[in-house]
């Protein structure tokens, strides 16, 4: 198995895709996006814990329980959250559309939004590039409805993955969106957002995608943090049309753990890609934390480290500033002797038994923090936990962007 | 009563200050600062509750339980944090030297210092400095010991008030420094970072003064948020003397609760001057949190705001996104129903029951938030508990300032 994430004309079997202009964003970009299988697929949904959710969110979570879907429309430069319920109609709206135009059944079709929080939707713009959507559906549009969906994004982000299974070929293929407001918290229970759609041929049942999904959202999206706002319109969807005719894959089934894998390498893929993509990030960072007490414990020293302006700012400028991040797993609530600690930046430790290492070893890890993407591993030595947190550094460039009136 | 916080010759009856040069700071600025008192001192002391705690709030934490200090000696240009055992030594040897030179018990001399975590304190300047400063102390000196622990401060930070108790004259001197890493959480129990020290002449008891921090704390420096960071070294510390021959006021004296309210508006004072000049800052906002199910939720939402990169940078851009404000109270983890949410720009209303107030109010509000000052009002309907955060804004400078290797 692989995973491939250059462009490329990008098809899944029994998916038809489109990506259309109505006028939501300024730019004149596209901001409509459709996706639709042929036949009814397994579903398989997180959605965003944020307490305030996006109009298209509260849909969503209501149809996607039943565990089948098969259409997805999307739209971008309106997020259709905090919009009452003019926005619960919109979001009903959109899904009508599309059910009537497809002729297929209206508790299948979910819909997302994606950009500016408490704006009324515009019907009439929006009725218009549902419609043109329904009618310019293609297999060959992958990456029209990656367009529809982009916000700040400065690059689409998309991945693939194959696998064998059954004597069948089966493809995955995963698209996501995102840049800032990153911190997701998804979970199947229920602005710039992170939308994510993984996408298969593969037969599936319903039980078996929502487990990959619960193995995989950890370890992919959960785990990134570009600046720690968590979405009220966050969503990733994992679709599964069984066009491969493969025997449908379940829990027991054999070839289900390297499913699983496919599917978490895939949100993996994308999940790196939106850190790298973060709002003015110039560096992607894993926070690797061991020795945790508990898992929670683990997740928040990694968690405030990823979170930590001071922190950011140190790995923006280059500078190994380990006091920044003793005094960050020292405030996350956590329970360690800081006299026990060890720091690594990459393979290079920084300190040991809780004291700082100095000397040559500090141009060393300075020349580690000055790359694009390097490893900052802490070991607690209070427990056997562990927790990985991938984040953004903190760039003059975010303050401007985020800065900017009505961005 | 009157709190005076204007730039005048401070004297505290009884209490003696010196601000020296010891060479901590590449800038030759001073950086150690002694304040002594004629008689040992009733002393209540609240430290920060990060796990890594700075070798002289290790110290200070012992010394602070008998209820009884005579002098405070700080150094600025090292935090003397994550240092170790050396560390733990130097900040003894601080006191100890001054209670040499001064002939008093060493039990009742306290350290602080702020500055760069995670480097030595160099032995032979600190003696240097603190001998010094035993030299030049003088009851005119209070502004050299306020400069001597300065770091990023762009300005000293005091504040006075005066009352009348028992027919005796009370006076009631604060003095602050801080500007980064500020998000102080100290508890009675605890680099750029918080210190205070207010000094009375007043007679108080060891109890009354331990519940007057109490009731101050919470509303003054645990209410202030610049970057979200809680230092390794947050001290403040209060020191009645009794040189003023008042009867010594307890919980139950009747001028208790003035007294109680001089310390917390002298506390309330400093702690607006420390968002003032937080790094990079160009605003400061009163986030006020109404209508909380409980005192966590209310806290929680009006914390969450106040380290919120979206909120804050959308602050700095003098843009009232209301948008943003609600997405961060809905990831807060506090129980609310948003569509009951109303919200206020100082008193232009944005938000009615969950929705958006559209038209003209979004000039009013632009207004409000391009002021250097303002106030955010949210009521969550949801129960009678409220909050009470001050936030500086994000600015590009705060993000210069911290990327700047090694400031």
């Amino acid at each position: 198995m692989k995973v491939a994430v250059q462009h490329a004309a990008i098809r899944v079997p029994g998916f038809r895709f489109a990506g259309v202009r109505c006028g939501l964003k300024e730019s004149g970009k596209r901001d409509v996006a459709l996706i639709v299988s042929a036949v009814p697929a397994a579903a398989a949904a997180a959605f965003t814990t944020n307490r305030v959710k996006a109009a298209p969110v509260l849909v969503g979570i209501e149809r996607a329980k039943a565990g089948q879907l098969q259409a997805v429309v999307v739209n971008s430069g309106n997020a259709n959250a905090y919009t009452g319920r003019h926005g619960l109609t919109m979001a009903r709206r959109m899904c009508a559309l599309v059910a009537t135009e497809l002729g297929i059944a209206e508790r299948l079709v979910i819909p997302s939004s994606t950009g500016r929080i408490g704006v009324p939707l515009p019907r009439r713009n929006i009725e218009t590039g549902v419609r043109a959507a329904c009618r310019h559906l293609s297999g060959d549009a992958f990456h029209d409805a990656l367009e529809g969906m982009m916000t700040t994004d400065a690059f689409p982000k998309f991945a693939t993955a194959g696998m064998v299974n059954d004597g069948r070929e089966i493809t995955i293929a995963g698209i996501t969106k995102g840049a800032g407001t990153i911190a997701p918290h998804m979970t199947l229970t229920g602005h710039a957002t992170n939308l994510t759609y993984v996408l298969t041929d593969a037969a599936v049942s319903v039980t078996a995608l929502r487990r990959a999904l619960r193995v995989a959202l950890p370890q992919s999206f959960n785990a990134i943090v570009v600046d720690g706002d968590t979405s009220t319109n966050d969503t990733a969807l994992l679709l599964a049309n069984g066009v491969a005719g493969n025997r449908r894959l379940t829990p027991s089934s054999g070839g289900f753990a390297e499913f699983c894998g496919a599917i978490t390498r895939v949100m993996q893929a994308l999940a790196r890609m939106i850190v790298k993509d973060g709002e003015g990030a110039t560096k992607v960072i894993d926070i690797r934390v061991r020795g945790g007490r508990t898992g929670r414990d683990a997740e928040r020293v990694a968690a405030t480290i990823a979170r930590s302006p001071l922190c950011k700012t140190a790995f923006y400028g280059g500078d190994p500033y380990t006091g920044r991040i003793v005094c960050a797993a020292g405030y996350s609530g956590a329970v360690f002797d800081p006299q026990k600690m060890d720091m690594f930046f990459d393979d290079v430790q920084v300190v040991r038994r809780g004291e700082e290492i100095v000397g040559s070893i500090e141009r060393r890890a300075a020349a580690v923090v000055r790359q694009p993407e390097f490893t900052l591993t802490i070991h607690l030595h209070a427990g056997t936990a562990t927790a990985h947190r991938i984040a953004s550094d903190l760039s003059v460039d975010y303050v401007k962007f985020n800065s900017d009136y009505r961005t």
